[in-house]
């Protein structure tokens, strides 16, 4: 079958890949769609040491088992199911966990993939493919409000970089009741975004402190303006990974007692509601579709500055 | 009067020092004991750009105002008591504050300072003034427990660095539920520490990871390590002010979903509970009491590496 492999840190299209065979607990889903992630481009780079099939954010058809025929969208993480983290409910942080497509798993860039049955959730039919295929990383930005302590002020909030996680932060934080700006170098071609109860900037406001800020550029520069952005005692999330090292002053954070939360993945549910009601738009955030067998095409599109969703069909 | 005064970075005693004039809601307060605090090493060193007489551990008696002829411990956070942050009851956070021996006010190496009449507590009879000098310090331990998410189970914890603040941490963590190891480079002089519940070790257990870390050491090495040892959705509290900046990889923080803390000040009320009932133990950590007159020996010692409280005592 074709599939979009990463070994060492090079990554092609192979069209001779074996199909996957599904363990126990495991069910074959043919991809339908597929987008393809910042995390793919630094798991390309090195990130995590990953070698394999890459991509983790899907929608398919299950082949088998009980959603046999219907439309999937599925958690990335898979844990062992046994251990003390897995039954405190935390199988995200499963310290033996293997994760779709970045740790220990094949992923979804490919005809077919292997997913614990247990992980999939079905698509409601008013969610298009190309919108499933963006319930991954909306559920990424749900897990924001999941970790929030819970009687954390709906105030202010401000959403750093407009890449291809920001747009869904900051939809995700305006249903959730938050006063949202997101500032980010392309904020042009997101006027549709105010209709989600969003403003636009191309710089943060020198003279506003923000109850909430997430940054979600990436990069170091980014960081210390996010801390100086954060009114004290406000919370400042982390939602990118990124390899290496960040030179940064740590005073500011003890000072003004800025809790700081790293963030990665989150429940699926709430953001399957969220693109089901048109809370989160996502359309206008696809950039690009490409068939998978031009895929190598669409993954160096989708590391072009500025570009954001790249689609993988397999139609 | 005698005073310690940094100019530059320069701290030297002066013995002609103004006394200072109580403003409008200031009382006079004749210092008894005070305490050398990390943080002021560090003023000395640059951070914050301070100029003025260093001190902010203190406990004191009142010379004016309702609490005259008592003795007195005090916040040291000067708010202006009328902006939005100062209403919502963080006026520690205000940002007109300026904060006793540390930004723009006088502190308490002296033989009498200044500070608001609404900042004073008056102390317990069992608390002798060397333990009431350590109020400030064990109120900023207090804090980490204020500011955490108030659901956070009282787990694991692990306090790096026993110097000055760390074994107050400890205490005042065990006192707080928490099952506490506190680990540094010279644990064998706080053996007395485990009658208060903290155990000891000198190296971070490779094989366990805690549910609370708290970084006392003021060193960028320490933090990674700080970060290792926090389980996923674990809390890491950054308790040391460092002028400078650290490099760290922050990608852990995000794959384990830390919470990281900022932590500063804290409520002096618990503090003082907290030393009258002896639940923190104070007194062993007293490396040396120097007369106001030898202030500069006391102050070039409290800086020497492994050095825990000097106090200067008032006469």
């Amino acid at each position: 079958m074709l599939a979009f492999v990463l070994e060492g840190k090079t990554a092609g299209l192979s069209r001779e890949h074996p199909e996957p065979v599904a363990p126990d607990g495991f069910v074959s889903v043919r991809m339908r769609t597929a987008g393809v992630c910042n995390t793919d481009l630094e798991l390309v780079r090195g990130y995590m040491g990953f070698g394999g099939v890459l991509g983790h954010e899907f929608v398919g058809e299950a082949l088998e088992g009980k959603f046999s025929g219907r439309r999937v969208v599925g958690g990335i993480n898979f844990g062992c199911g046994t251990c003390s983290t897995c039954i405190a409910g935390m199988a995200r942080h499963c310290p033996e966990r293997t994760v779709l497509g970045i740790l220990g798993a094949d992923g979804v860039l490919a005809e077919q993939f292997v997913i614990p049955e247990r992980n999939l959730l079905v698509v409601p039919d008013s969610v298009s493919d190309a919108m499933a295929a963006f319930t991954e990383p909306v559920a990424a930005a749900c897990e924001i409000i999941d970790q929030l302590p819970s009687d954390f002020p709906r105030g202010r909030a401000l959403v750093l970089g407009d890449g291809k996680l920001g747009p869904l932060i900051a939809q995700v934080l305006a249903a959730n009741g938050f006063d949202v700006a997101l500032v980010g170098r392309h904020t042009d071609t997101l006027r549709w975004i105010r209709d989600n109860g969003v403003t636009l900037g191309t710089t943060i406001p020198a003279d506003t402190v923000y109850d909430l800020v997430v940054d979600a550029t990436g990069s170091s520069e980014g960081l210390e303006a996010a801390i100086a952005a954060t009114r004290p005692r406000g919370v400042l999330v982390l939602k990118t990974t990124v390899a290496g090292a960040h030179k940064v002053h740590l005073a500011p954070l003890v000072i003004n007692e800025i809790m700081v939360i790293g963030s990665r993945c989150g429940r699926f549910a709430p953001a399957l509601e969220l693109l089901a009601d048109g809370r989160v738009n996502v359309r206008p955030l696809v950039a690009a579709e490409y068939a998978l067998d031009a895929v190598e095409e669409g993954f160096a599109y989708a590391g072009t500055r500025g570009v954001r969703k790249v689609l993988v069909r397999n139609d």
